[in-house]
């Protein structure tokens, strides 16, 4: 059974009476409820907690880490920053939602600025699948719409994706690579772009099925670490 | 239980007294044996049965195809290659094996002459792992190494691979992209390379391996067709 | 100085008037026009003339060839097609326009059906600049808006592009792949979105900056064809 | 007409007579000498030089800069990596060369290890072209030839390249993705892998061709900064 860490920052939740009244369980209670249902072996970390829940016994039992957080990027200490990415090139798969785009995990994982326009209009999102093949969108129509959200527009700074799955229509002109993968290392990231704190975006079927399925193919891949450094000849060299 | 269908050409077998003793039960016998031990639900196909023994009752009960064909090529007929082509762009996984690079079907789905070098000179070849990230590649270690293969070299005619999982070292001095995948309409499709009939290679267990996290990863994403043709507005459209 | 061909179509300028008052000079005319100014060597090509003026002789002298079509493409020979497609492999450039993704010559060299949604219901399209380091994207801005355009929505049935380089938003609740760059052998493609023939749409002067960038972006490089075919070791194979 | 700047570490040639001998006016030395042939305005700055030579001054007006380092990587200040990082982003070419791989600067463009196999065995290295339709091996044959460099092996621990341009062959038995393009924010950036101290590398004609071809690619895109952050709505957002 696939171990499943969702870490939210969890700070809108107890200071925003709004934010606590959509997600009374915070946003990572919502998320690991709907994954519970999903046969994984589901818990949760938050900000607060010591080295923000993550330590190294929790991390290396890991499978896939979920991330949400928002207002306090800046407080999550780069010892822990460092130790989650070292373990997403070893392997771990990493979802971020929403706007983990501008935490400091994604970025020093993406290398950019991850920088985009955005604006809180509850305005209609309409998200389209643009890969028909990819596992991430199975059991799916052809798009998901979401009456109320933040819009997020391009341009989106950051590396071309491998695969791009999902791009957002919004009511007031923009268009957002909304589902896109990436590889670091070992590691299969996800970054999905709804989930707002003042809107139930996580109660959203078809939302919960993305990240559902997300979790399944961000799946470590069982193999050895590569070998890297001063490596021996494995055929002769010619004498010169 | 996944179906997967092996095809071959199986003319090697019959006319080759060397192909007939590597492989006495064909090439697709030997393939169908494998995949059978890892819980496939698998049948085989071959080119002298009626259509090619892959006719729509056939394919559209199949999940993925495995093909390999050689000296027949132009034989197999354009009303297969097309049907099996619109399979694949509705979702059935299709997993092309060595000379299939110059089958018809391969052809279509990519565009491009898929042309390349050869040389038969029972050379080694080490296949390295580019992307441990990948499915395809769980359980191995950094390298598949066969003491006698068939060379396949660049410059190999095909579109960029969407992803890039493996590439082949040559004894006689070439390189080659020896494991790419392709998504095509619905459907995904693995190219590995290996597999001249006059060698064991479909008995080695890593090779095996590799084709068998390949049917995996290429099963159907289950949601509907998306619809194309003419569509109503889904928002009001201002006059002017 | 790069030798351009415009290929059209130029029927719908022939029987319809309303066309005809946009494109006195047929789309043709007009690209050629703006495309001379821009310093290249121009000359047309259209369906009616003998070969669809697109013999070897043209083709073999041509750096880059620009393709509409729309109601027609049926009537294009299958041979002018695949001489089309030998030269893209061989190394001219291909810019497809609007409805040419339903061209015979374009569904070959993407091996999918190239099959999309469309409305005709003069709606706003705004076309988002997703890849600002892209040459063809040289001199623009944020994005390009159209006020009137026909709709081509989402799931568009084509290979992963190269490279993405603008997406559409449109008024009526849909999003587009509108600028996206192929290789096929040594031919570099871009399929662009807009241009449908009852709107002025190539009058604009950023749809015509996007389509000279993309001439020069699609220039052949020079070098020689790769070698296929059998291949002598480059280096000593161990005998056995 | 295009200003490079060509930064090196400087130190082999300082206290190695064997580099001294080859590169008696250092490796920034020789290489900005074969691109003042090509007609581009060249400069050198080292690692010695105040600010390493890389002022706000002189990155503004840099169109692309080359970087070699290799043992003084962690001697480069931090405040300098991010300034050209910024740069990257703001769409300054980059051209990253072998050791680089391991610098600073290229890592946090990255956001992986760079991490590889390595080897110094004066052993044949064979870089074939895997993308013969790249304006980077414009004028190229088939593959370039070097008879004794540095060994890199596969796996490469960077993300998946935007393009993959050229892979090498080594005499002991592995393979490397040598030259890779990368986008990141508004720039382009190239790794060409070939390069070690010891050997006349950069004397090699085919060698320079490929650096020359990569500054010309590498040219910024004129267009203005996305505008990044709070966004009114382009389009009217109904009332609920």
């Amino acid at each position: 059974m696939l171990k499943v860490v969702v870490w939210n920052e969890n700070r809108h939740e107890q200071i925003d009476p709004e934010v606590r009244e959509v997600y009374p369980e915070g946003i990572h209670g919502t998320i690991a409820s709907f994954l519970g249902e999903a046969q994984f072996d589901v818990s949760t970390a938050t900000l607060d907690e010591p080295e923000h829940g993550l330590t190294d016994e929790v991390l290396n039992q890991t499978d896939v880490l979920i991330w949400w957080g928002h207002i306090a990027h800046h407080e999550v200490k780069d010892e822990v920053v460092e130790r989650v990415k070292q373990r997403v090139l070893d392997g771990m798969g990493l979802i971020v939602l929403h706007s983990g785009h501008f935490s400091k995990l994604f970025k020093t994982l993406m290398g950019t600025s991850c920088d985009l326009k955005w604006r809180e209009a509850s305005e209609k999102e309409r998200i389209w699948i643009i890969d028909p093949s990819h596992p991430i969108v199975e059991g799916l129509g052809e798009y998901i719409e979401l009456e109320n959200e933040e819009m997020y527009g391009e341009h989106f700074d950051i590396p071309t994706p491998d695969e791009l799955v999902m791009v957002s229509w919004f009511e007031g002109g923009e268009v957002f690579r909304s589902g896109c993968t990436f590889k670091r290392g070992k590691g299969k990231i996800f970054y999905f772009r709804p989930g707002h704190e003042t809107y139930p975006t996580y109660y959203n079927k078809e939302v919960q099925r993305v990240i559902t399925n997300a979790v399944k193919w961000a799946e470590p891949t069982k193999l050895p670490k590569p070998v890297y450094g001063n490596a021996k000849a494995l055929e002769l060299i010619k004498e010169k």
